[in-house]
C-alpha cells in the first residue's frame, strides 16, 4: 500500500480511538463517589447495574497508563488510572494475593472465581501503572504478584478448585498465553529474568496447534482428545495467541515461531470466518459437531479487534497483496458492524448475522480493553511502516 | 374443544411420545458397557463426547419409572431405569450426599457444581424408582436424601459455596420450586409430613410474582433488586413454577394459590413470546436492558415443553376459547419447529428466528426429561378430559 493510504488508515483508526472509543470510558465509567469504575454501561453511557468487575478494572488501569506511557502525558489519562488502581488496591485483592472477580459499588466482595485471570489482569494494571508513576516499589510488586500468579497457575489448590479423577488432563490455550503477555507487560526488556518460563510457555503455546488447527485444550502429553472440550476451537483466542506469539518471535528471532504464529492467525482465521454472513464465529468444534456453548455463532467485538491488529502485523511483515486483502475483509467487517459513531464505542455482541444482539457497550466482560488495545496497536504499527 | 379434537390431539402427542421421542433415548443413549447412559448425542444418535451428566441421569431414571409406574408394566422401561439408578448409585453419590455434576465414561468424577441440583434430580429418581420396585427401603432414603438437600440448600458451605459481604440477599426461584417439586415426588399422598415446608416454599415463590411479573431473583425481604440479576426475567422457568404451583393449588385446594398460578403462567408467556418471530425468550430484562446472557433470544425446547403443558392445564380448567388458543399457539410453534422425524427426539435450540442452532438432541443440560415429560403430562390431562 501507498503511504497515503497507509496514513488515511492510521487517521481513520485514530479519530475511531480518539473521538468515538475514549470519550465514553472517560464520560461514564468514572464512579466518583465510591471510586473505581462503573462496567454495565447501555448503549448511552447509562448504568444499568453497578456491579464493577476487576478483570475490567485492571484492564482499563492497563489501558489508560498504556496511553499515558506511550502516546502522551495526558493528565486525564493518568488521573483516571489512578482512580481504578487505589480501587483495586484497596477493595479488590485479598491477603492471599487473591483477586475478586466481582465487588459492589461500594467495593465489597460479590464473587471469586476459581480461575486466574482477575489476578492477571491485577498484576498487568499494576506493572503499567507503576511504569506511569515511575514506582520502583510498586515494579516490584508487580513481578513478586507475577510469581504469585504462576504459583496459582500450577497448584489449583491455591485458587480454591478441585481437581477431580475423571477429568481429562487438560492444558488450557489460555494459561500459557497469559503468562507469556504478563512476561511482556511485567519484565518487558528484563524478560530474560524468567526466560526459562518463557521457553516452556512457548512450548506449551505450539503444543495446541495441530495440522494448522489451533484446539483451545490438548491433554499435557500433547494429543488431543476426542470430546467436546479437547475438539473446541475458539478462532479469536487462538489469533490473540498468534500476535503474542508473533511479538515473542519477534523479541527472540525466532522465525520458526514467526511462521507458525503466522499459520495460527491465517488458518484459523479461515476457519473461523462466517462464509455465509461475515464475521468471526465465537466457537467450533474441529470435527464439526455442533459446540454445546449456545452462543457459538455470536459475533463478538473482540475476536475481531485480535484479528484487526493480528492481520495488519501480517501484512506490515510481508507487505504482500494477499494479507493486505485479508486485512481488509476484517477491517471492512469490523467497522461496519460494531461502532456506534451516534453515542460512541462499539457494540460487542452481534447474532450471526449481523444484527446488535445485545445493545450494551460495558458488560462483565466488555469493558475499556480490547477495542482501545487493537486501535492503539494498530495505530503505532501504522507509524512504524509510515 | 369436542372430544374428537381432544382425541386428535391425545393421539399426535402420544405418537411423538411413543413413536418419535422415546425410542431415541432407549436405542442411542444406553452404555451397555460401562453402566449409564450417554447424554451427548447428535442428530442421529451418534456419540460426540462419552461424558455422563447426572441431572440428565436423574431426570432419565426418573421418566422411565414413571412411565412404568403410570401408563404400563414395560420390562423395556424398568430394564433402562435400573440400568441408569445402579450408575448413579455406584459413581454419583459422596458420602457426605453430594452428587457429582458429570462423570466420565467410566463413572470416574469430572466435576462437582456448587448448586444443589444434581441431588435434586437424584433424590427424584431414587423416589420413583424406589415405586418401581416397590421398595419401602429405597422409599425411605428419598425421604432421608430429601432432607439433606434441605438442609444442603440453607447451608452453603456444605455445597462449598462462599457467601460474600458483597452479594445481595438473592432468593432464587429455582430453589422453592425444585424443592416443592420433590416434596410432590417423594410424600406424594404424604406431604402432610413436611407440610410446614411446603407452606413455606409456595409463600417463597409467591414473592417472586411481583405486579404480575415472575422474577427470577428476589431479595430474601420481598423487595426487587435493580440490578440485572434482580431484573431477570426466565419466562420458560416462571411457567413452569406456575404448572407446579397449579398442582399444589388442587392438592390443597387453594384458589388464590391457583389464580396466582394462571397469571404466573399467562404473563410469563405474554411477556416472554417473541412477537416478531415467535416462540419464548430464554432471558429477558424487566426494564428493558440487554439481558448480560448472550443467548438470551435463543428459543429453548424446554420452556416450550413447561407452556405447553401449562397451558392446556389451564384449558382443562376453564375450557375458554381464549385459553385454547393460547395453547394452540404453542403447540403450533413447538411441534413446528423442534422434533425431528426422521431421526428421532426433538431439537434444543434455535436462533431467534427459529433455525435449529444446535443440531444435537442430548447435551449436557438436554436429556430424556422435559420433552417425554410435558407429552406424558398433556397425554394424561387429555385422558382426563376426554
Amino acid at each position: 500500500m501507498s503511504t497515503i493510504e497507509l496514513e488515511k488508515l492510521k487517521t481513520e483508526l485514530e479519530k475511531e480511538l480518539f473521538h468515538h472509543v475514549l470519550p465514553f470510558w472517560e464520560k461514564y465509567s468514572i464512579d466518583q463517589q465510591n471510586g473505581g469504575y462503573y462496567n454495565c454501561l447501555d448503549k448511552n453511557g447509562n448504568i444499568y447495574d453497578t456491579n464493577k468487575y476487576m478483570w475490567l478494572h485492571g484492564r482499563q488501569v492497563w489501558m489508560f497508563s498504556k496511553l499515558y506511557n506511550t502516546l502522551e502525558k495526558k493528565e486525564k489519562w493518568l488521573t483516571i488510572a489512578t482512580h481504578g488502581f487505589e480501587f483495586l488496591k484497596k477493595f479488590a485483592i485479598t491477603e492471599n494475593n487473591r483477586v475478586y472477580f466481582s465487588l459492589n459499588e461500594k467495593g465489597e466482595p460479590v464473587y471469586m472465581q476459581r480461575k486466574i485471570f482477575s489476578e492477571c489482569f491485577y498484576v498487568m494494571a499494576v506493572a503499567e501503572y507503576a511504569k506511569a508513576i515511575r514506582s520502583d516499589e510498586l515494579k516490584e510488586q508487580s513481578r513478586q504478584m507475577f510469581q504469585s500468579v504462576l504459583e496459582m497457575s500450577q497448584k489449583p489448590e491455591l485458587i480454591n478448585r478441585p481437581v477431580y479423577k475423571g477429568e481429562p488432563d487438560f492444558q488450557n490455550l489460555a494459561v500459557p498465553m497469559i503468562i507469556l503477555n504478563l512476561i511482556e507487560e511485567v519484565y518487558q526488556h528484563d524478560f530474560h529474568l524468567v526466560r526459562n518460563m518463557v521457553d516452556e510457555c512457548i512450548a506449551k503455546v505450539k503444543m495446541h496447534v495441530v495440522n494448522s488447527t489451533v484446539y483451545e485444550n490438548v491433554l499435557t502429553n500433547g494429543e488431543l482428545h476426542d470430546s467436546s472440550a479437547g475438539r473446541l476451537l475458539n478462532p479469536g483466542h487462538a489469533i490473540e495467541a498468534g500476535w503474542f506469539m508473533k511479538h515473542w518471535a519477534k523479541r527472540l528471532e525466532d522465525k520458526d515461531l514467526n511462521a507458525l504464529s503466522n499459520t495460527m492467525i491465517t488458518s484459523s482465521l479461515d476457519q473461523g470466518w462466517d462464509q455465509e454472513h461475515g464475521g468471526i464465529f465465537y466457537f467450533l468444534d474441529a470435527k464439526g459437531f455442533s459446540p454445546t456453548q449456545l452462543e457459538w455463532d455470536r459475533k463478538l467485538w473482540w475476536p475481531h479487534c485480535e484479528a484487526l491488529y493480528a492481520t495488519l502485523l501480517i501484512y506490515a511483515e510481508t507487505k504482500s497483496q494477499e494479507d493486505w486483502k485479508r486485512f481488509q475483509m476484517i477491517k471492512d467487517y469490523t467497522l461496519a458492524h460494531f461502532p456506534d459513531h451516534e453515542n460512541g464505542e462499539w457494540y460487542g455482541y452481534l447474532d450471526r448475522e449481523g444484527k446488535v444482539s445485545q445493545h450494551f457497550k460495558g458488560g462483565p466482560y466488555k469493558g475499556c480493553f480490547h477495542v482501545p488495545r487493537a486501535l492503539f496497536l494498530c495505530v503505532e504499527l501504522l507509524k512504524s511502516l509510515i
